[in-house]
């Protein structure tokens, strides 16, 4: 078997490093469930038709060919292509199945997308997203647009990797602002104003000023985007401070000002020092119309946003009913993959083993199988020593797999003992009676366990 | 959006089927860990070079294009393909991992798997498999060929939808009875034989005397095909009887039957009933070289195998070193496609919330958040009302949906009250303290829950 080596774009992880995934998964998968979020899963295709309705993503995506199907040239709505998110599938999931769900619908759904970036550019071509989502038939409620980053902002902080902050915007105000600075072309200010962290101020002012706007407007859009801050009212009277000063408060800046007030008072309340506003937020996709948001992971800021989303007033539409809604995504992977190159958690052992059942001879392997199978009934996880070596060999299998216990037969009737090999503890037990402390039980991931 | 219809071969549940679908893996995950698997996963692709090494599935093979990649023509060992299985990627990811990885390496893994089928088949193009390997470096123990299938059937009958049978067969036994017989093309004959069930007996005698054999050598092969039984002494006397008759006993032969012998014992003795000789077992494929497995779900065995592996002796090979293994595979998709549309299983709620909090008027909505939060932090799955509709609307939004409590806020200091709305009785609750039944605590997966 030649050439075997990694993909790049494609992360894949050891089994430590699959347990750090797979405890980040199950804690986003406890909070969704804890809000009622019910969990779903779309196929990972879709035709390339639906795929491309949002025409700047086109160039990511990987079209399917069946190996043996020569027929196939070329490419036309109806072929197939992996997802490259979660929005996309859950628009035709809800359009296709309207009728037997319930709304609002509450969904949550962590899955894998595909980009079909090129191989040397070094990013993620295959990568796990965990979405949430609210979608309402006709209406949505807008407390939901105040509830979501919350949801979120728990979910990421029960991970134990530190402190998440949510930076929120209101769409309402930024086109209510711009057109009330006489602004006709929002998302192409938008454009503008989304680049601003990494092209710079001067050359945002450049392109809004060579799009048409004048130099007092270019001003303008870049003070409004540099409003910032926690405090509702401090945040709102800044904007209509700006706003007055230029001329341009009106209905649309009024309405978002007042959503965006609402979410920053409720995070206030819920979960202080979390949720921060931050009037350049734009997020490149034009669907959103309410509240945007963005996610920074403090101190490691270089990742950029690693949870975002917004408010859209129609996610989908069958030509009767319109489905708005409001979600937010996280880039699992992106998350997973700093998690693991910098330890900042580790699983307890390697193996789900929290105890060796030693072997003394092959002939008497049934009776370590036996013993066994009486700990595992009672829920504990339990290997069997693969060979009847030397007991010094078989505590080494164990305590390679950093399993912290190892059993051993008692012979002629004696009793069974269990030994603990981290302290050489060796103990009397009954595989029908004896429990490890709760700790000792399942892998644990967190801080300081075992390397990567 | 047109054209929103279900795609043939890619199957997708409502909230309820998904809810069947993660109970199911739920319970493999459990018990595979109990026996002490790491779970990993890998990447959805392969070099096709990779992935076409079994001549036989080329056809089945989806290929990966960046749909900008309009360079690409033809295929070469580079191009990327889906995997069609779980094996193929265990093999990369052990040769590639070997240096970091335990041996024996257990390893599980439940994943989404892709076939390249024409669309009219009606076959499944999507589906989960879930893999339990042991994979040894150099040598593997014979014992794992006992325990790998009685763990399959303990996650199985672990899934409360009846009873399955697994039928063992061993390569050695037919090979070393073909081979005894005089027969040298022992893959043909295999070939053959694994048609028995689909072509009947006239047929295939027909296909071996086509192929060289004698009526007495296809007499033979067929006999031995009719041998099967749950007890190792009768299976393996009539077995010694026919070689004796036909003249074919040999060591390889030998082998095999005491091999075969020693699984059937094993499992007697721990799960009476499950494994089951059936000596007409072949399994197409012709890397396995001891023990196979095939497992037919009892009132259910028009779905044919859903538990199919064996013991194969070099999974893959880096030139100095051999991985052989053993492992079983269960067809999840085909699995849960069954218990949902006969509804063995179904879920007792549509949403994991076990409670929802009514909203008196959406100035108060911040009251009863409060009191979701309070809930959620003592673990109960809690929603709020998307509106403060009238009492009655409310309720009926729970209802619906199936969760078993509503919770009133009182009115100016009054105590809160939660309402069991299956049977009206209101009695009065603190947040702090309210704990409800275990039953009703998590969205349980049995029989007689919700329709689907």
């Amino acid at each position: 078997m030649a050439r075997v080596r990694p993909l790049s774009g494609f992360p894949e992880w050891l089994p430590a490093g699959r347990a750090v995934e797979a405890h980040v998964i199950g804690t986003l998968t406890r909070v969704f469930e804890l809000h009622s979020f019910s969990g779903i899963e779309t196929r990972a295709v879709e035709p390339l038709g639906q795929l491309l309705r949002k025409g700047e993503t086109s160039k990511e995506v990987y079209v399917l060919r069946r190996l043996q199907d020569t027929d196939q040239t070329g490419y036309d709505d109806t072929t197939l292509g992996l997802h490259f998110d979660l929005t996309v599938p859950l628009a035709r999931y809800v359009l296709e199945n309207a009728g037997q769900l319930d709304f609002p619908f509450k969904r949550y759904q962590i899955q894998k997308v595909w980009r079909g970036e090129r191989p040397q550019e070094g990013r993620f071509r295959e990568f796990i997203q965990a979405d949430i989502d609210v979608i309402g038939q006709g209406t949505l409620p807008f407390h939901y647009e105040v509830e979501l980053p919350l949801v979120m902002a728990e979910a990421l902080s029960g991970l134990g990797v530190g402190a998440f902050t949510v930076l929120v915007n209101n769409r309402k105000v930024a086109e209510g602002f711009y057109r009330g600075l006489g602004l006709a072309d929002v998302d192409e200010v938008l454009r503008w104003i989304d680049k601003l962290d990494k092209a710079g101020p001067d050359a945002v002012r450049e392109g809004l000023l060579a799009g048409g706007a004048t130099g007092d407007q270019a001003s303008a859009c870049l003070e409004l985007a540099g409003i910032a801050g926690e405090d509702a009212g401090s945040v709102t009277a800044a904007v209509r401070a700006l706003a007055e000063r230029y001329g341009a408060g009106n209905e649309l800046l009024d309405q978002g000002l007042g959503e965006l007030a609402a979410l920053l008072a409720a995070a206030a309340a819920r979960v202080p020092g979390t949720v921060r506003a931050d009037l350049k937020i734009a997020r490149g996709l034009d669907y959103y119309t309410g509240s945007v948001y963005e996610t920074v992971w403090r101190g490691h800021e270089s990742l950029g946003s690693i949870c975002s989303g917004g408010r859209y007033d129609s996610l989908a539409s069958d030509g009767s009913q319109t489905y708005p809604g409001v979600g937010l995504s996280i880039g699992v992977s992106r998350l997973v993959s700093r998690i693991i190159a910098e330890g900042l958690l580790a699983p307890s052992r390697t193996v789900p083993a929290c105890v060796v059942v030693a072997v003394d001879t092959e002939d008497e392997r049934a009776a370590s199988d036996a013993v066994a199978a009486r700990l595992r009934a009672r829920g504990i996880p339990t290997d069997v020593a693969p060979t009847a070596a030397k007991y010094g060999k078989q505590i080494k299998y164990a305590d390679k797999r950093g399993v912290p216990y190892v059993w051993f037969l008692g012979a002629d009737g004696a009793p069974d003992q269990v030994k603990d090999i981290r302290t050489g503890e060796q103990v009397e037990a009954s595989a029908d009676v004896w429990t490890p402390p709760p700790a000792d039980l399942s892998v644990s991931v967190g801080p300081g366990g075992l390397g990567q």
